[in-house]
Order: structure tokens, then C-alpha cells, then sequence
């Protein structure tokens, strides 16, 4: 194990009426809803300029996962080979870091309501960021 | 300030030509260098299955930040508007995230030779994800 690390905060958490990672689809495209995600008042000004209708990458802690699995079948499949974690997008990985790109739908004070998004109720929002229109690392 | 937090660890670290923020390009379009990153060996088989010629998602630390500023000058240009941080790709940011979207050249061992990326050297690597082809949150 690592000895050293940074500590990483919540700026906000997500509110869904997926409750389970059972519920959850894999990737957002697969039914996920719409929620909302309520950011902690500190960083409400850091929201903005965000304005519905505009696109953002949500990155969140998948804070109910495995981090000590460094090898899987992808989604879980057995008929599928082992591969490396970071060949996958798993959330069980060493850092639990689930990246959502979605749209914003609803701005209400310190919530916007994004989606799709499969993230369940109360995971913690660490960034979101602008897609950027021509950026090679959206 | 929030109280609670999570640990990440890093995974591995950028060896990289740019060794100061004042060199790196604000996003690799803008001439940023290829780049290797060195995975720390308890984390190697996480690599499994990564080709040459792949485009991944690095995701890294970007340790050398301010992250008390909450609204900014994008790009430090102080002709635009004050702005919410998470409405820019500033890397001066509550938690410190970088997303490069970069393809890999070379696989040696624990080391991957990606690029174009424009972290700077000793950069921590934080997590590494594929790019889903028809991914909504790629």
C-alpha cells in the first residue's frame, strides 16, 4: 500500500432515486435518470456561469465501491477475460473515480439537476468542469 | 472547511519535459509534449490489456494548486469575467483534478508513453480510464 495521499473533499453530493449500486445501470446511456446534485454552500459560487442546457463532466467518488481490485471481468461478466482495472471502467479501482458527462437541465440556487447519470443517492461530488468545445481532453 | 474527506492515493506519476506550471500549455492542443507515465508496481496489472494506439482517460492530481479559489479569470486573462471555478478548467480548483483524453504510444513494463499531455513532471496519476466507444461520460 501507499504510504502518502491527498485528501480529497466533497464539494456536494448527489441526490437520486437510484439508491443501489444493483440499481445502478453500468454507463449512463443504459437508463439512467436524471437527479440532482446539491452543492455544499462553501463552493456554491464556484457554480457560476453554469447555465442549463450546457454540458459538464461530473466527477464523483464512487465511495461504495473496492478499492483493492486491481484485476476484473468487465461488468462483472464471467465469460468475459480478466483484465486490468484501468482497462475498464469499473467502479471497484483503486480510486474510486466515476466521471459523468452529462447535461444540466435545471439551476435552483446551490442545485442543478443533471442527467442521465447513474450515480446513486449520496455519492460524493468531488469537481464538475465545462466540456470544452474543441478540448482533447474532454 | 469540510471535515471529512477521502484518502486518494496516487497510482503512478507523469515523467514529463515541462517541469513548471509557467511552461505547461493550459490544454494539450496547445503544444503540449508526449509524456510517460510510470505506474508504481503494486498497480502494474491494473494496466493488463491497455494496446498502443488506444485513447485512454489520464486523471491526475495536479499537487501544485491553490484550491481555496472558488471564482477566477479564466486562462488568468484578466479581461474576462470573474467566473465559478467549476465553470473552468483551472487547474487552481477545490480538489485538484486533471482529465487528459491522450492516446498511448509505447507500453514498456509499468510504463505508458501517452501524449499529447500537458501535466507537468512528477504529476500524480490518480487513475486511468478507457475511452468508451459510444460512452455518454467519455
Amino acid at each position: 500500500m501507499i504510504e502518502t495521499g491527498y485528501m480529497v473533499e466533497p464539494v456536494g453530493f448527489i441526490q437520486s432515486n437510484l439508491t443501489t449500486r444493483k440499481d445502478a445501470p453500468h454507463q449512463a446511456i443504459e437508463g439512467a435518470p436524471d437527479a440532482w446534485i446539491e452543492v455544499i454552500s462553501t463552493f456554491a459560487e464556484g457554480l457560476e456561469g453554469i447555465a442549463a442546457g450546457s454540458e459538464i463532466i461530473v466527477i464523483t467518488w464512487l465511495h461504495k465501491t473496492n478499492r483493492n481490485i486491481f484485476k476484473l471481468h468487465p461488468r462483472g461478466d464471467r465469460s468475459m477475460p480478466l483484465t486490468g482495472v484501468f482497462n475498464t471502467r469499473s467502479p471497484d479501482r483503486p480510486n474510486p473515480i466515476g466521471l459523468h458527462r452529462v447535461r444540466v437541465l435545471e439551476i435552483s440556487g446551490n442545485k442543478l439537476k443533471v442527467g442521465p447519470i447513474e450515480a446513486i443517492d449520496g455519492t460524493p461530488v468531488i469537481d464538475i468542469k465545462p466540456v470544452l468545445p474543441k478540448a482533447a481532453d474532454s
